[in-house]
């Protein structure tokens, strides 16, 4: 693996998806990772045009996930791939998943990482027995910005932690478009597609997993109300929960998807003795830092800043003033995930700094998440509930 | 009252205190009040020197309320007070406000009105039965970029209003400065003087009354956290709440006085199903219109937009780009609550611009809001808690 | 003059004008200014009726500007006025406030401060030989941001001044609104009324007057452009220049009323071999500091503000997170020159504090100003031009 | 080539080079690119070790790039690289980019193109002459807003254009840190490898690049200013001008690379009859656009806006609210080119959308523009200079 690119395959991903193309850039950008082959849509004839377009040889492109993974699995080491993207719909992340990693393949997954909290415990007991490695593109958690402000409240620089406020806020299921088919609509808003949680699944976990990313706390128990605001919507597309946390800090998370006009707003703030920090996606840029006794100050990302931590630079592609955006911040989960794949291949340790990307761990609390929500956010009665730990 | 200015009264706002000054910036701004009077401290020398440097004559200078009350009173008609503001501690809000309605005087009053619910009913009470005119400057709803977003709404502009977010954020209460004395902090920080309620009482208010007066809509139900984050303050200095409305909506309110750095960061977002507005308190001349079809709108305040309804422009005092601010909201207020003085005084119906300023009955729903949040705000176990109507 | 308001008169400033209700706010806001007189209008019923809106007596309300200096020049000392704001188009500034300070009255001015540099060097000569005090409202240098720039910069925290950029940006003369009548445009593009300058003496004046007020440094040459950009319009409604100055920095000035959409967009920003600063009109309140080894900072405006120089708190109002805006920044202009001039009755030299306000010298450089631009700016031959002095 | 990605080689752009690794990700992002050969570095050593972390075999690592073109024109069609990308000083642009064009290979190259006009001059001929393909990564009109603007201009939404701003700000040679060697500043500050405009060359090129590009006119006329800010430095670090244009229109334009502290501030304004247009390159996904009759508009580019045209979809990878940057925008040209490519390769005409890049015509009006640039703006006598056409 040392001297070669690694091999990368998709399951899903076809020419009609967007999040499978963001993938691709990720994977492709820094010049480490080929695309070797796929099945790209259940559909077989975007299955094979898709394939096509992305310049995978016609033997390579795959009609079943299953005949994929056995076909892949029976290769050659020297031609086989090495790792297999998933990007379909929540309900099928499982079976591919524990299929390729019993068969050897290190796994990328989008998030929520599965259907069920169980298929999420399940999944965890086989990557822990294949040592193998799995990735979950919890994107956000990739941006230099957050590293920053990960790093800088790990050193204390604003003191302990008091007050945390996360909201991710977006207006595109205003409208009841799953009705309408033809879009992502369709199965975020269908329970036997996403699972028990709408919103909380889709936007939700990236806001709480922000939360335990900069922090480094987890959450022990919330108070939520969950939302179906959209008339007849059968999952919610609005929660909010009061959180407490194991390191005695509360958190305030917010996350809708029936706020009209908003893109995609995701905004942190964090608040210790001494200082406070806040991050916003859409100008993700800049890291600003608040103080009670000096002015705020704007913190600009760029691999030549002397004031950031080299942990940021790592993870920085421009100078200060040359925008990154979310497929760069995307490029890195891939980046770190890849070097893992190559030091552990070489039987070697990963460094902290190659290990830095949301993993099977991070997916099972994400489920859990989803699963304390739900029985909370709905419980009109009873204030805290405990996190659910299985 | 016709040919002349009204006289203004004050009890508090010594050259010591700062809202005092703002009371009156806003109050003679416009050239329509001159101050005559006053008792400006409990402390005698600073209640003199105070009234010589407003230019208060010697003996329109007291030194107890209760002899500045009888003794205004007593004077002819042509030369006494029209009206007394009264900028103390809320427990000392009452008493003077009680006794000048008593004797035909009417009251500006800061926020909350009282001490204890049960003086605001009684104050009610006593407004009702004198047909005299009450004040109480929620500030912020004195803004013309509030006052757009309330006719916009109300003209069904952004469809049926389905999701509010309001947030109060300051960080002044980070460090327990209380202790120390000689700050505004000491009787906002001992319940003795500031109530049940600490940030709540405080800042809460302004909160929740943005969302009532933008909306039209009333509270019905409350979820909430309070939290005393500051070890050992005896009052609440961080608030949270889910709200139900008789409207139907929902609203979540966040109100901190410990987020480090933050200045005085208020942010109100009312989504509807056709579009969302958004205000931020420290840039006020923005409205921000958002739209799930169109490109989102900065709506910049100024007394000559052609796109702005008739009622903000009246509340407005510049063309576009000349910012207005803090104090020329205090002022509307003010202004407002003249006109309807004079309009009553007349014997005439004031208009609904004139009467376009936070009354009694304000005041009455903030104090019950206060009640209700403290009594959800440490309740562990139950989760909804309607609204405290007494 | 110790134990009472001052006496404000007025000239122009009816209820139809804008500006004068903006100068009545910015003077009676600190409640040491009381209006007492007035030739509001030379329409007599305008006269008349404002000044009754103003509550100003009736015989204290004139039809000429002639007869009111002369009258209230005959009244005794304890009741006539102590000066006089004009508030009149550039033509008639003049006349009246000649007259005014030979009767011993003190003068309030708008900019341009006169309609030829002739007739400013005769004012300057005036003011000279009477000691009165006289204000010319350049109200951007009255932002407390602008204040702390300046005070920032002449403590060389940004090292030596290098580079000055400073531009004002309007929309508002993008049609040739003049024509229709009825407007504040008809005056100011009619160089019978406004003199040679349109957009430069107008809103160029302000640009020039802010490099040269936040950098203690005088302009010697410029290099200019001045168009008429609207068809068919007789002043100049764009200008920029480069300039040269005595501390041999540099500065681009562009100022321009054709910029359709813009409001008031002033945004000054200056350099040095340390740092940088930056200050934009629209969101007054924050000074935006800049520098070569650590990040922005926002330093925003308060009384309370510990990094703040004494001299901006003392031009402030309120705590950090309440915004100020223009009236505020006007009463700065007020209050500042109401000091200086009870300090001179007084006999006492007024601090420098007090003295912080635009006089004379800046009004007659502000003519030399327009004087140089509109020779610089149409020869298309010369490059550089002498700062005209005469 | 249609079956296949296109096969790219790169002159420079060792691993100790920022902007090669820039082009490789913008080459590589759209899977349709692949980097094959590449002389990475006059220093061997630097140019294998290079080659190797970017997985190019060893025989495909070359030591000059006289050897490379050579080799790589020997190789068989199947296997031998489709173009070429030169990232080199100024001063090896174009021996390189001429015989690189005479062997047949397509050129991407970075600006200013070449070293004199003489050299763009011949360039350009070259590229009649073969009929090959030639990109200039101007990478700020790769920007899906900037594409926006041009669109809508296009479109007369802003009526006729009457005026331009544009500015570049930059603060990384406020110190003369190329003295220090090692860095980029070096051969930019040095006339025998930059050529003779500095900060004009370097950022003054992209700033009327912008111009041009959005507009569709051509600058006619100068009116400069050239300074060297920092003491000793031998060419421009700051420099202005007003221009005129073919369309009647005047533009101002501001490049600097002394304003301390500020990173890569790019701001393009344009205005016409009807309304306005800003973009900002730090917060690049918004345009702005302003009204003279209605409030601002902020349009958020995303793939998804039924309010952008299809040709900003087209440079477009994300929703609105996934951020894309400076990569992505460089990437818009890599993928322009390369469609061009293969069409011209196929026989066929590109299509509009494919040949929006910046060509050999861009690179000729760019090194005119610093030829006329540099005669202007040192010249101290003559105010207006004719476009340099030779």
């Amino acid at each position: 693996m040392k001297n070669r690119k690694l091999r990368m395959g998709m399951i899903g991903g076809g020419s009609d998806a967007f999040i499978g193309a963001i993938h691709r850039r990720a994977a492709l950008m820094e010049n480490g990772i080929d695309l070797v082959c796929g099945c790209f849509s259940i559909n077989p004839e975007i299955s094979l045009s898709s394939g096509r377009e992305y310049f995978v040889p016609d033997n390579r492109i795959y009609y079943t996930w299953e005949e994929m993974l056995e076909k892949e699995a029976a290769l050659p080491e020297g031609e086989r791939m090495d790792f297999v993207t998933i990007v379909t719909p929540n309900r099928f992340h499982y079976a591919p998943a524990a299929r390729a990693l019993e068969l050897g393949f290190n796994v990328v997954l989008d998030k929520p990482m599965t259907f069920t909290l169980e298929e999420a415990l399940s999944l965890r007991e086989k990557v822990q027995q294949t040592g193998l490695t799995l990735a979950l593109t919890h994107v956000y958690s990739g941006y230099p910005a957050v590293k920053e402000m990960k790093r800088r409240i790990a050193a204390g620089v604003i003191g302990k932690v008091r007050r945390v406020f996360v909201e991710y806020t977006q207006g595109w299921l205003t409208k009841r478009i799953e009705l309408q088919g033809g879009n992502n609509a369709v199965w975020r808003n269908d329970p036997k597609q996403a699972g028990k949680g709408g919103c909380v699944g889709d936007i939700g976990t990236h806001a709480w997993h922000l939360v335990e990313y900069v922090t480094g706390a987890k959450v022990t128990e919330v108070c939520a109300d969950l939302q179906r605001v959209a008339e007849g919507r059968p999952v919610d597309d609005d929660a909010c929960a009061f959180m407490h946390t194991d390191q005695g800090f509360t958190a305030l998370l917010q996350a809708t998807q029936i706020a009209t006009g908003e893109a995609n707003n995701i905004r942190l703030r964090v608040y210790g003795t001494e200082g406070g920090m806040e991050w916003r996606q859409m100008e993700p840029n800049i890291l600003i830092a608040k103080w009670h006794d000096r002015p705020e100050e704007h913190i600009r990302m760029g691999n030549g800043g002397d004031f950031l931590t080299d942990f940021t630079k790592w993870n920085t592609r421009t100078p200060a003033g040359h925008p990154e955006g979310f497929i760069e911040s995307f490029a890195n989960i891939y980046r770190n995930f890849a070097l893992t794949v190559r030091a552990r291949h070489a039987g070697e340790t990963p460094t902290e700094e190659m290990l830095d990307f949301p993993n099977v761990e991070d997916g099972v609390r994400g489920m859990q998440f989803v699963e304390t929500m739900v029985q909370a956010g709905y419980d009109s009665e009873q204030k805290w509930h405990k996190w659910v730990e299985k």
